[in-house]
């Protein structure tokens, strides 16, 4: 026997080999800290011995119920405890989770349950009516279990078999639930909003949602104990895998029904939140919020920001109340954030401008995301560093989905010559740090250059009449196609195509100005993102 | 094909799988903080950047010197950087690192070398003529590289072929290192100091190095960036595997020659140090120290201690000293810490000897650990968690070595029943804490009653004449054993044996005092564990 295979011949035992899954979290802060709070939500105080023990006796009633490895469980319900647990419960038995965007159409939903084929599905009484249409598509419908959350001010009736807690008390709290067979198996099921065609189901295991979960925790300094304010749907990538970063931290989960601004400063006075993530949308809310409303807040907030870089404002006004700011990149394929705009300490001497422009980047991979680059979408070949030459932003590592659910060419086409293939264009700056230029379909291509429309975005977002916009290529029979600007003016603010084109060609090169300018308000997907297939189809008809 | 199928047929692929290794977090560090220094060393200040193109050319001189996946690499250095790039330049080629007790004779090295059939050794100056004589023994030696350390000042000749900076010089910086081929490939061969018998070499691997990595991180709050100074040393246990957390958090490792108060503290006052770990001397020194010398010390401290419970007298004086100190527990076969006092803030609370006893327990599980509790050795049953009744401690999970090298016998023993068993003895409180009572060939079986020898040593400690005891059992015709104690009194000091069995009457139930007193010097081995089995021997022949 040669020396390698001595040390080869060592192998995986019951005692030196468990399956990486994020439910193990929740057994530790179950065991180690049972009387600490995990999760406030209205007046409710539940401590993580309480919710280790109503995860064990939710997925004991689930396991009764016939549910079992591979299947799967859906809930429409906003970030309320009953989501919280069903982050663990399925996935103590092998079952699979599907949290649902609760904007969506009943239409939509039909067919995600009907994709995931969900066996049993619960509903916040404030989505029972869109369900209740969705599931009446159905030919084999999931069975329906109400959620009634006391926070719930409406008045919507029920339309489930029974509600959760009875549901939940079907169960045995003290049930011997299990790590998954494999830590490769499916733990979550997450669908894409599609901007264009069927949504696609992106399928997480439980190892990645384990080493991100670890990630976010790491790559943020989040501490022990850390109080978590749920800005971030919780339906939205798993919350960026947070709410199994929170059982690893044994912090504590305040909920939100709403993203409404006085109950997030409300919440941050009275819980001592310390960390949140959203949207642009959510931290512009608290740096516009009223002075007086911030001032109770006494610790030090930390956030986290993604779906665009954050412009000078956000990261002035955020600085100006206090709160630090992180930009994270990443996908629903990259189980959320799977890059950050690491910081370096020299960057504080900088100027407003120049922090903007480092902060604002997407960043370098994950310490545990084993790759994230920019390659010639043509050669395959990573791209100079410097900051010019556009290619595909492209991941490779643990913090990659599992793959499309039931659409193998999707997949095939996603993970193409051993990458992850984003669809986002960006370039490779001298530092190593990779900015987004733009999504690969809204590049314009204007004689022969590639234009990006998120950067006539980003100059026509510092026009004082501008509320938003998006720029989109119109078909041009001399150069191709052109940059088509549609602009919503803020209430009260006027302007004209001319002024607009004045304006960019003081800021731009002349080929990447528009040549066209509709005003008007911008068409948006469920998540909010704008629905800029719709808008080039208008292009193309003007 | 059914929906579970539709899950599992989503495969593993380059795109959305990686192995885990802690050579992954070099390079992240070399990349994304290349300007940062991860190394201070007397004058060097050696950054994260070059550290990782160090590393890469090191790697590759193995790499063309024939060494490759399975082979081993050794070296006998203090805790200085080639120490340091050694952790991750021989994983980079998948070569197995043997980092050797400086402490150790000619005999032990000749042993360790042949057993782990080392192709390579490097050798800091100082150890040159120790590892001439081990070297002399062996039929086929190693390649002896010397280190030649600036900051070493004494004046041993080299031994070697050639030295640690040309062999660096050979490789390539731009190497292409890899990954393992499979994450539980081993990554370090760490020999136990065995206090019978030859030594054991307990076997790691990427997945678990990389696992504990994060989680001394995340168990410990470690902060990115922080500054660590290397108290404890490299070869043990990989240094608890701090060499890789430090790269994980883009750290600073302040290396230390020698573990010396002074330069101890002028260490942490000039770099700012921030963590350090060790055996509880190294605290006490610190403790110890001329209050003026530690004045200089501004920012917070934190330490981590293991090997045996910290004693009021400890944690009185890290607090006085404004020290904040953790209590961890593991063995070399748990790649050292896998289980800590997790802290909870009602404990503040507390008087000082309520603290002492909440504070000085094993504690839980890691988070990352499947398991860690006490079992009955007869049933395998878990003990009640009493607080009295006393079983074996043990764990599982992937923080357990892979198994002791060439070894098949250990390794089942160990791995018996699906637990890793420590072969220390202890009982579950009732908050689920575990409390260590002894090692299992330590206790000493009185009339039929366990007596826990620590108990006893426990209480000599507290008597103002002792320096250091140990307690072992000595046949007795009537007791089957009773407790003999072996006592080392302070400089200066007198006790007699009638004294001290009167004192430990005041403090212990009668039958578990000693009947017999020893005075004199205890025997220590390499790593400074009291050897119990020569004091067995000693007692026997009393």
């Amino acid at each position: 026997m040669s020396k390698t295979d001595h040390f080869a011949a060592l192998e995986k035992n019951a005692a030196n080999y468990s399956a990486l899954s994020p439910t193990s979290f929740l057994a530790w802060s179950g065991e180690v800290y049972p009387e600490r709070v995990a999760l406030v939500h209205g007046d409710l105080r539940q401590t993580w011995g309480e919710t280790y023990r109503r995860c064990r006796q939710l997925a004991s009633a689930l396991d009764k119920r016939g549910i079992g490895p591979g299947d799967t469980v859906a809930i429409m319900a906003p970030n309320i405890p009953a989501t919280y647990e069903m982050h663990f419960a399925p996935a103590m038995i092998g079952a699979v989770l599907n949290a649902l965007n609760v904007r969506l159409d009943a239409d939509t939903l039909a067919f995600m349950l009907e994709f995931g084929e969900a066996k049993m599905v619960m509903v916040d009484r404030a989505f029972a009516p869109v369900m209740s249409k969705a599931v009446a598509q159905l030919d084999s419908p999931p069975v329906i279990i109400d959620i009634d959350d006391p926070e719930y001010g409406g008045n919507e009736a029920a339309i489930g078999e029974t509600d959760y807690e009875s549901l939940v008390a079907e169960g045995d709290p003290d049930f011997a639930w299990r790590l998954p067979a494999d830590e490769w198996d499916a733990i979550s099921l997450n669908f894409t909003s599609g901007t264009t065609g069927n949504p696609k189901g992106v399928v997480y295991h439980h190892r990645g949602a384990y080493i991100n979960a670890m990630t976010n925790a790491m790559a943020w300094d989040m501490p022990t104990h850390a109080t978590y304010l749920w800005t971030l749907p919780m339906f939205h990538c798993n919350g960026w895998c947070f709410a199994w970063t929170l059982a690893a931290k044994a912090g504590t989960n305040v909920c939100l029904r709403e993203v409404v601004v006085d109950p997030i400063i409300n919440a941050m006075t009275t819980h001592g939140v310390t960390h949140y993530c959203g949207a642009p949308i959510v931290h512009s809310m608290l740096i516009n919020a009223d002075e007086s409303k911030l001032a109770g807040i006494d610790q030090t907030v930390y956030g986290l920001v993604a779906g665009a870089a954050p412009p000078a404002a956000m990261i002035e006004g955020m600085e100006r109340i206090g709160f630090r700011l992180t930009h994270v990149y990443g996908l629903t394929e990259t189980y959320g954030p799977a890059a950050l705009c690491a910081k370096h300490e020299a960057w504080d001497e900088l100027t407003l401008d120049e922090r903007v422009a480092k902060n604002g980047r997407q960043g370098v991979r994950y310490p545990t995301q084993a790759a994230l680059t920019v390659i010639d979408r043509e050669t395959g070949d990573e791209v100079p560093r410097d900051g010019e030459t556009m290619g595909e932003l492209v991941f490779a590592g643990n913090i990659v989905m599992k793959g499309y659910l039931k659409n193998e060419t999707a997949t095939a086409e996603a993970f193409a010559d051993g990458w992850y293939h984003t669809g986002d264009l960006g370039m490779i700056q001298p530092d190593g740090y990779i900015k987004i230029a733009d999504r690969a379909k809204d590049v314009i291509i204007s004689g022969g250059e590639n234009i990006s429309s998120l950067e006539i975005e980003s100059v026509l977002s510092r026009h004082p009449a501008i509320a938003s916009s998006a720029v989109v290529a119109r078909p041009d029979e001399k150069w191709g196609e052109t940059p088509c600007a549609f602009i919503q003016l803020r209430d009260g603010q006027t302007a004209t195509e001319d002024e607009i084109i004045a304006y960019c060609r003081e800021k731009l090169a002349h080929f990447k100005c528009p040549k066209t300018v509709v005003f008007g308000p911008l068409p948006t997907t469920s998540t909010g993102k704008v629905q800029k297939f719709e808008l080039r189809s208008s292009a193309e008809k003007l």
